[in-house]
């Protein structure tokens, strides 16, 4: 059975606090007629600090589109390869023995895709398949997740590599100054992210049922305006409420499997923000406690987008409180609105 | 085995021949320096017509990255859904039947994707996976048939949706004046094709093995440069002579299952260019014969991107000359440089 293997990842060094963040709100949009709003919504995410791959200064100014998309990728070429190492080595396995890699980014557009310069430069042997995925945003780190899955229940020797490379503070839109818009620049951190599916042999969860489910009728709720200037990102006042309508994917994939999605042992959310997390856990009638991977991502990094799941993952494993076999759920949400969602065992 | 049943294509009304391109070039290019090597490279391309989305005088102008984006948006709704429904009845199956949606597509970019789209109107159910690739070019084509037959594999009752959605015409750059962008702007036409890949049943190429191959270090021969303006498309010169490069993952693939490269029944190869086609003809050893289907798409319709593989499918489904159990390879090729191959048997 295919086991999804200790996840790396890797924060730049530019930070901005809660503080600054609010502070530069004020700054900036001192006029802005809902800026109490903003501030209590960017407070409300409890979101720290946040990473950005460039300083501040340099992330507030727009440098057109091409100049924003060159960042991209000459910082997902200086990023990308220490996580992957990283990701590689926890699973025990060295790059010419994956098959596959899934590449989820939704901050940036390169063809050919990261995947080709990975295996030229990262010692992938030259016929692993290259599946690239960018319209997914913070779902596709779950679809990642399910898609690997599938690559290694279909070829049950194969392992398959995961990258997640989302610098959200390329997506800054400094002319977009819609309070979901306001609310998103307080709310998105920097991050990459690897890990491994290993078809055969590895330790952490073995992915045992995956799901995918499209909330009907939300496709606008989150989106990208595609501009001149690159990707807005659009969020929709009634996206904090879509638990309700994606609550009950978790209970029917869990239920599929003889499962209940109320009573797990652990829960690897996509940490959307701070209504989401609460919500999900309100209506599955968990502990606060269940969430407190996905809790601690948002507070250290914000939502960092498809890295998300990854990074809560990787916060289980180093606190290592598991026993064997204990039964949980990844669930990574993103645009469509899209839950995409696995039920596996620890194996310790 | 999974089995990829009769594709449907669609091209738009709108046309433009080779002699209307010739005299295109030679009006907007006078003063070219090497108009005389565009007006040639075009000739050879031995493209009859191509079908545009908009009609040609509408294309030349770019409104812009948004307006063009749009243009996508609304011609991919307006266009695919037809050739699902063709592709459905074709593999005797409906949309509930799908599970997968493999949507490729490199000439426009939609977060979410248009597989959320065809979900909420197209009448497939609401947990049917959604992959949408956008960064694998024409090689997507081939990409979208082995991660479908790899879905299937993985899911020996599933039925995986194949679309194809190209409009070429919406990443023409007129401040593109380099050899390799007139070329282009005389090669590249509109279309949309899907087809359905079934787990289990149906009638056309029955899949048995595929694999990719990137060619070392050739990532910036075929690429985007994302820019304000949009994509644009940058072709190297060396491009027409990567066959001798690609060429023997094709052996190796056929040899890997058993058979020769050489020797096979039939061949669904993409139509990047003339030469592509003439040498891997040469390098292979066959008849100039051999390779009619992928002729025929180039010269009805240029090269369509991820979609050259299923319309020249589609004409030997039209053709229906092979004997049962005929053996034969599908090709796609893109960027990267990327080969993402197929071999598999015709089942009447």
């Amino acid at each position: 059975m295919p086991t999804l293997c200790r996840p790396a990842v890797a924060v730049p060094e530019h930070t901005i606090s809660m503080a600054e963040t609010l502070a530069l709100a004020r700054r900036l949009h001192a006029a802005h007629p809902q800026l109490g709003l903003v501030l209590r919504l960017i407070e409300n995410t409890g979101v720290r600090e946040r990473h950005l791959v460039r300083p501040i200064a340099e992330t507030l100014i727009h440098p057109g589109f091409e100049a924003r998309n060159a960042v991209y990728e000459e910082e997902a070429k200086a990023r990308v390869p220490e996580v992957v190492r990283t990701a590689l080595g926890s699973a025990d396995i060295g790059s010419r023995d994956i098959d596959a890699i899934f590449f989820v980014s939704c901050t940036g557009f390169l063809m050919p895709s990261l995947t080709a310069w990975m295996i030229n430069n990262l010692g992938f042997r030259n016929d692993t398949r290259q599946i690239p995925i960018a319209q997914l945003g913070c779902a596709a780190g779950g679809a990642a997740i399910n898609r690997a899955c599938d690559f290694c229940l279909a070829y049950p020797e194969a392992n398959a590599l995961i990258v997640a490379c989302e610098f959200c503070s390329l997506c800054y839109q400094p002319t977009d100054t819609g309070v979901g818009s306001l609310l998103s620049n307080g709310l998105f951190g920097d991050a990459v992210a690897a890990a491994v599916v290993r078809g055969d042999g590895g330790v952490g969860v073995r992915l045992e049922r995956n799901s995918s489910y499209l909330v009907p009728d939300t496709e606008e709720w989150i989106c990208y305006a595609v501009k001149a200037t690159g990707f807005h990102f659009q969020l929709d006042k009634r996206v904090p409420t879509t638990m309700a309508m994606l609550a009950p994917a978790l209970h029917t994939l869990a239920a599929s499997h003889g499962w209940d999605a109320s009573a797990l042992d652990f829960y690897i959310i996509h940490a959307g923000g701070p209504r989401i997390l609460e919500d999900l856990r309100q209506i599955l009638g968990v502990e606060a406690s269940a969430f407190r991977h996905s809790r601690g991502t948002l507070t250290d990094y914000g939502n960092i987008a498809s890295a998300v799941v990854l990074d809560s993952l990787r916060r289980m494993f180093d606190e290592d409180s598991l026993p064997d076999r204990a039964q949980g759920v990844i669930a990574g949400f993103g645009p469509g609105i899209t839950a995409e969602t696995c039920v596996g065992t620890w194996s310790a």
